[in-house]
């Protein structure tokens, strides 16, 4: 009886690790968040299948409540699969879920995923480190007010001289870049925003952090920002069909 | 003809993603870093393989080489993957790589993988981001001297109080956490270091920033700094054998 808090990567079923996949397709019970639906293709067939996802505006099931199915289906089930967008251990509560198992004494295991942290800029053609552009890079959670960010972490990001990676951005993003500019980032520092990377619904813009009013895309977006979000490393190859090999391991 | 920069993800074949699974067993030539090694079980039996790491201390093959060879194969055989060890786009001149094809007008694409980044605290159990430990966390190569990082540097690794992760910082880790300390990071403060996560050579230590020299590990190695580093999410699970899903694929 073990519960995987598995990655299911940005979206795209060919972009799951093959562990990842292998769990899938040998699972009791997935749970899953919204943004992993896609990965789904990759379930056993008789699998049951729980959604705990969020739908924006929509009532949630709390994270608490998910914990406790977790603990339930942990202590009831041979594999319980819990499909987490992206990598568990950003910003996913992966840490809370596995400290629940861990509180029950329900064995669990750790699966990384290519989070869109990594996916949106292969996908848009940035690259988030380059020599003589960008030397680091922070990622951070746009979800909340940045008007309530301090002072010293605003100027903290702009200081590090890297790339910044805004995650879950989509509602705050023009009032970050109002704060990154009043703490002296250059307004003609290049941004990409991406959004639902990798997904058939993928739409990417290149902007600027003064004009980002004019690149706004809803949620789930990711904005990076900086000199190494100026590249255009766009790929030029045609892409196979998205989860096309998924989809030959059924 | 296309050129696919693949990211092999951190060392255990399994954590490879399906797209680069499938390209590795369709692959001509496959040009690998020396990390990338263990995910070479994945490549067609017939394909010709090129080693273009480097072996500490060794005479390396230089960068400029490596682009010249990879346009070079690209304009000659149909698919030629480049394994770079972790993601493409994290601290692998993967960027220059792709400027290099571009610029020589071969097609390529970019599969992301999972960098050590994300694999690295999985392994050891610890998060990247968690609520009331860190809402941020920014990634540095430690490849350079810390003694000639500026000063505002240090304050804004300090001020952003997130998850600091050091990759490729074996070298100078001591002298790191000397400027973190003298810049007011407390030295009781979290560290994880993780060498050669997900391989057979993984080593894990936790220890603080005040006694990273008890913690030493020779390269390849990350170290996680932070109160979420202070996180024991270990996994209690028996995982498969490294690779084994890998070796049914062939």
């Amino acid at each position: 009886m073990t519960v995987y808090l598995v990655g299911a990567g940005p979206g795209d079923p060919d972009l799951i690790s093959l562990r990842g996949a292998h769990l899938l397709g040998h699972a009791d019970v997935v749970l899953h968040d919204r943004l992993a639906r896609p990965v789904l293709t990759l379930a056993r067939a008789g699998a049951e299948v729980v959604d705990v996802g969020k739908e924006p505006g929509a009532a949630a099931v709390t994270q608490e409540e998910i914990n406790r199915r977790l603990v339930e289906y942990g202590t009831r089930h041979g594999c319980v699969v819990r499909l987490k967008a992206g990598d568990p251990f950003v910003f996913g509560r992966g840490a809370e879920e596995a400290l629940a198992l861990q509180a029950a004494g329900v064995d669990f295991e750790v699966v990384p995923g290519i989070s869109s942290v990594l996916a949106a800029p292969a996908a848009s053609g940035v690259a988030l480190t380059c020599r003589g552009l960008a030397g680091s890079f922070t990622v951070l959670s746009g979800h909340g007010d940045p008007d309530r960010w301090a002072p010293d972490y605003v100027d903290a990001l702009v200081a590090l001289r890297g790339t910044i990676v805004v995650m879950m951005g989509a509602a705050f993003i023009g009032r970050i870049a109002s704060r990154l500019i009043d703490a002296g980032l250059c307004a003609e520092t290049a941004v990409v925003a991406v959004r639902a990377a990798t997904t058939e619904s993928e739409e990417v813009r290149r902007t600027t952090l003064g004009s980002i009013d004019k690149a706004l895309l809803g949620p789930p977006s990711i904005f990076v920002i900086g000199d190494a979000a100026g590249l255009d490393l766009r790929s030029v190859a045609r892409r196979c069909e998205r989860g096309e090999l998924a989809s030959s391991l059924l």
